[in-house]
């Protein structure tokens, strides 16, 4: 008796004639029913890139076997997931909370496919919320002279809980380049400004100096390369010149949560493919 | 010497596995590059919709023909349209001309792909505006005693014209039963309220009497059932309390002369499909 | 030794010259410094509004007496409130805790000037969070039986803790017609679209069936006419055809969640005032 | 028999106790009517500016002799201005005509209270527009041999027409530090990126090298400082991977038109008052 099961394939390779047919059929060889696709071919890299839902009874293996030659013709960069498998997630914090909550919010009501084995803070204050929703809490204080330790620290927990994602939720450390590099592409930051504006230090307070009128919030991939990793979600909120700069700092509270928020759930969902800088998100 | 010329396929049919499989073989065997493809299967109705745009040195005929086979195993409904090929567009207005006046001049900067030979208007206030674009006006006054012979001049005038396509630009007549029918599928209206809320007649006067805090303005398709057709595009703006209905009145002409050229750009870009009372829109 | 203190003055009344430099008048009277001030004339019910943040030396009292001569020369419907005094709340909610959680995490904060010495609801559900941030919980369960011994002890509650707001929270409860008028002006509901689209049951599959391309939700007060109250607040979010009605449950939490927020910070902070069946708010 | 005259009142000075009461029993001693008043403390300057729209069948001598002593004792910088008078703006553009369409068709409709003697340009394009518009257009070309002249002939136009706004609709030209200088918070620009992101040459472009996910747009008072103007409104539109920097080019002008429109309406209605390097707007 064999049952159903879902699983989402992503790929990009360079762009040519057949790639479509040649997937299409591999699929159908699996057993394959295509409940969600989309592609998109780049004009500037030349590549191409496609997201897959498909449901099959076949599983995980003769999925994997039928992708395999189409994979290796077209010199893929190729995944396939199983739909029902949380991402596992390790969250980042430091004293402010609002980001933290919406994502173990969402994580419980099931909006955020990810399961949250471990959250880190350089400071206490939010343990207690990781009680309530029952991570567990590990806190890693960081000063000059121990940072070094503390991200040795860090990528033992990412080694020893199998992370596949490291959610930075408003954590107020700068990671070192080397950190950076180790976590390219599966970090993922909010930067509290509509970027590249604001870059820095204290952007709000940026923005009410230049006396915008919409203030935002940018999540981002971590790079070693500070608030220039590609952009994969960006959000404003509509200010005026009766808001002071503290007022800004907590409306944009709710619109930071959000968009970082999105770019998880998208991520979790394997809706964002990287085209060089620049990211294709399938939503 | 052969040079590549640009088609968009759409089509629609029951879903079942293969489908992408045998026309990707289709457009491979035509000699086709996909650029951009969407595909959406509704869980609502079980069918299958997808818009492919490609480019092929081979033709129209060539395509057709490779698609023709496909397109009979799986009973599909099947479009074939050359990219540059404008929609043959006839719009009708009253004596508000800001729905009119971002047609013409988008379809003047290229955003709109379509060609209007003919606008139509029972007053005589827009001639002007038509005549600074170039475009033939036809006035045909509607009173009650002359509103059936007035719609029939309109559909010679569709046919004449070959025209595929109806926008109701603030036209402000409603149109009978019958006509409605005829043109069903071709003819796109715009009401100056965010449906469903406020259908019939003065929208923002209803809207400010309700005192609601975001008015809209909704594109869709014109059937027999007044402002109950397959919903295109919506747009909203904030309102506030110190707003007047007359005010609602002049903020709201620039929505709903975006919200209208947004949908009729989709629909000449062949973008919208129609999926029972709802719409799919590949955008 | 005296220290500034900061008030909230509101007030209405018909509208007639002279009423700003009265009150402007009694303010310069009691010390006031004018930090903020909105006012507003309505064209439709030829009422006056007005809101005024002040601090002063002198105290209440003495701001009460300058007050009086005016108010009752005017008139006014005037209240004068301390601005540090949070607004005594009773938040009521069913399974759902998206709502709560977002006015418990932004009462924490401090962006929602209220206290909430109570939560009310008729399952147990969120009695883990209610615990979390430390508020008692009261478990009132409803059927048709019950029903009005449940609003009785409600009632009970919101005289036995000074109550002077009820947050309804996405309580999936009808309140019966003695206990709207009873809370009137100082019961706040979200409504699960955007009204007057979607009255009633679900909301949000009525906008699917519909394929409205934006949902929302309004935060409006409390009528014994079912969601007809007048509105506070209302937001929207895009959709499209690919999401189905669950995931219109799903997006629409964050956007109610949000729009009730913010409905209760302005009525909190004494921003919402009355106009007929419509609100006039100074934000 | 005296007829109602409609005024508007502009002022700012430094804050102290009292302006309120002395502005409002001015406008009393002059038979006012007060229809809609703002006002604003800035804490950051310690500038309070204010707003009042009145009616009166006293006439503008009265009113301004009633305010003088005020305006006086205060220091303010006060503005007087007959609210049916529109203001005379002189319109600049080059090859791209959508901003100017949207000024023009609004001017038309009443929407934007102002009035057009002329548009320069320094090129012929929308020469026909300005035609149809039935606005004289004055070719004034720009080489780096003929600049000094050429805004030369501008600032003649500008005295010899009382112009009191210059709109720099699409004016692809950089004013000289001089001119910048002239026309000193009575020139607006709009920039079409959302400053201060993308200052400079090609800004679309730069957003797409980015890889932003909203566009938009920036209105602001031109000064020397190029892009540096304080803002009046800014305004974004949501783009993603499928869009090319060309697409952003044709879906940024409309966000473009309607911010300009906008901040010329708001400038126009004497809604925008300065301070500092920030504007108050009253909207």
């Amino acid at each position: 008796m064999t049952s159903t099961q879902n699983f989402i394939v992503t790929l990009s390779c360079a762009d040519r004639p057949g790639i479509v047919h040649a997937v299409s059929g591999a699929l159908l060889q699996a057993g394959c029913n295509i409940t969600e696709s989309q592609q998109f071919e780049s004009p500037e890299s030349g590549a191409f890139f496609m997201r897959v839902a498909v449901s099959t009874p076949e599983g995980e293996d003769a999925l994997n076997a039928a992708l395999a030659p189409v994979s290796r013709e077209f010199r893929m960069n190729l995944g396939v997931y199983a739909e029902d498998r949380p991402l596992r997630t390790l969250i980042m914090c430091s004293k402010e909370g609002h980001a933290l909550n919406a994502l173990l919010f969402q994580q419980r009501t099931g909006t955020l496919p990810i399961e949250v084995p471990v959250i880190v803070s350089n400071h206490l204050d939010l343990k207690p919320m990781a009680d309530f929703y029952g991570v567990p809490f590990v806190h890693i204080p960081v000063t000059p002279a121990t940072k070094a330790d503390a991200e040795a620290r860090l990528l033992e927990l990412v080694a020893a809980h199998d992370i596949e994602l490291v959610v930075l939720a408003r954590y107020m450390q700068i990671l070192s380049d080397d950190l950076c590099r180790s976590l390219q592409g599966r970090a993922i930051n909010i930067h509290h400004s509509f970027l590249p504006s604001f870059k820095g230090a204290r952007p709000y307070h940026q923005a009410y100096a230049r006396g915008v009128k919409l203030i935002g919030a940018t999540a981002h991939y971590v790079t070693a390369d500070l608030d220039e990793g590609p952009i994969i979600e960006q959000e404003v909120i509509r200010v005026n010149h009766a808001r002071t700069a503290e007022q800004f700092v907590a409306m944009g509270r709710d619109v930071e949560a959000r968009t970082l928020a999105h770019a998880v759930q998208w991520h979790a969902q394997r809706r964002v493919l990287l085209d060089g800088h620049r990211t294709v998100v399938f939503n």
